[in-house]
């Protein structure tokens, strides 16, 4: 499909793309970009062909297909070198977790001459680094594709995250940023923001909770021990929907509240009953498993 | 160890202590007073021994161990029962999740003459019912037992557990209600809040959210898909602990929406940072399992 495949960037989406396009052939050559020496021993684990680089140098201009999955606060520094480097014959993706940021740095500093089609796969974990990299990661996940005007290159993009297993679907960055504002972001927010409380409850209290954390925060927990560096970037780049987001959720917790203070009954229960809809719904759409968890030990 | 167990109210922990008891023959019979048909029929799949009672009534005078597992809004119409048919040969416990209120409520209710000694198995999941119960619910779960005067029935009900499998802890009913509204009823309370805050954002927005909900949400959902009239009576009964540990919530998120406006890069990444020292606390008292989350269908 490709001659050559160069990953810029490969912790656990790097690593388990460079995987999964091993396994399906999507290119002659793998080329990685990595400069941790813990990670680049990771990788050479992973299949001879891989040739490491440790330059974003001539060397890359040979490459046909480029992926961008470093933190999306280190795009500023690639792009100067993609702008040197590569030519209007390679296909540029990333990874990032927000896209209007992307879109307007690609703007404001690609050069005119390269073609950047950005996608997002649904995928990832609380665990981060090479080593937890998975050919399967991406298979039947979403990868959000965003469209762009040269639709051959748009084309070849769907089919290489297809052939990995992705299921693809096309997207406007601002309605993405928004979805994920409260799909991902506010949901991961949250979590921390809850180790946070239950940090200084036991700090002010002089109680242990942590021993008991079984009966939720646990669940919480796993969430809130995901890269602090992606998170930042994260928060950041989508700050004004964040915002909002964090607004509206406020706005909930204080009725909820109310009810609680006043006994409200009816609205109260209500509510509780409203929200199992969602989980039918997300479980109808293959989202999650209907196995019930009793603590993972025993699932 | 008993003669005559009795649980009152047979879901999904009724019916787990049932089948962990009947493995470990903690009785010579075993009685279940059940109301709902569809539980019924569960509860005889389980074993024949069982003797399914339809009334609280002088059936239940010779039963020396008492186990009230229904929800807790239902204990005052169980108490009367009790006083009318026990007598002072039985040990009485309950499986509540909030404390302070079944205190009062024996203190204002019970009959002088019987031993009620309060307990807690930290264990439980989002579905309910007697189909979904285990006889491993308890092992290597905490189970909390309040303190009691008659320390050969604490003994007793001490023994029980741990025979079932469970680690016992003794604990005051103030400080137990204060540990678990910050690692218990807060989580579920902010997962019922987020799923409400991504429904609202469903509506106005008119945007497809729950398709994308492999990134975040779908963890919470499924928290948020527990038995509402248990939480009902768990945030009522718990209600001054619960809204001390939203305001802190608030206040935390607050500062934390103050940090992302101002790109407050430092003390964001620090909070990020010191939260995953929670996640490592849990793992190190086994709490949880460090094996990473992809989404359930991939683990």
């Amino acid at each position: 499909m490709f001659k050559n495949m160069l990953i810029v960037g490969c912790g656990l989406i790097g690593s388990s793309i460079l995987r999964a396009s091993l396994n399906k052939k999507t290119s002659k050559n793998f080329f990685v970009y990595e400069k941790l020496k813990k990670n680049i021993r990771e990788i050479k684990k992973i299949n001879k062909k891989i040739i490491i680089l440790k330059k974003l140098d001539n060397k890359i201009s040979d490459m046909d297909f480029v992926i961008i999955a470093t933190p999306m606060s280190q795009y500023e520094k690639v792009i100067p070198r993609l702008n040197k480097y590569l030519s209007k014959k390679s296909l540029i993706t990333d990874v990032g977790s927000t896209k209007q940021n992307i879109s307007k740095l690609k703007k404001n500093s690609l050069s005119k001459s390269l073609d950047w089609i950005m996608s997002h796969p649904i995928s990832g974990s609380e665990v981060s680094g090479p080593k937890y990299g998975s050919k399967s990661l991406f298979v039947n996940k979403w990868c959000i594709i965003f469209s762009d005007k040269n639709k051959i290159k748009q084309k070849k993009l769907v089919n290489f995250w297809k052939k990995i297993g992705s299921k693809v679907i096309i997207m406007d960055e601002k309605v993405h940023d928004k979805i994920f504002s409260i799909t991902s972001h506010l949901p991961h927010l949250i979590a921390y923001n809850l180790i946070k409380t239950a940090q200084d409850f036991q700090k002010n209290q002089k109680k242990d909770v942590i021993k008991f954390s079984a009966g939720g925060l646990r669940d919480f927990s796993r969430i809130a021990a995901s890269n602090e560096i992606m998170w930042r970037d994260i928060f950041f780049n989508n700050k004004n929907n964040i915002v909002s987001a964090i607004n509206l959720f406020i706005k909930n917790l204080k009725s909820f509240k109310k009810n609680i203070e006043n006994l409200d009954d009816k609205t109260l229960r209500k509510k509780l009953v409203n929200s199992k809809k969602v989980r039918q719904q997300i479980l109808n759409l293959k989202q999650d498993i209907a196995k019930p968890d009793f603590g993972r030990d025993q699932n």
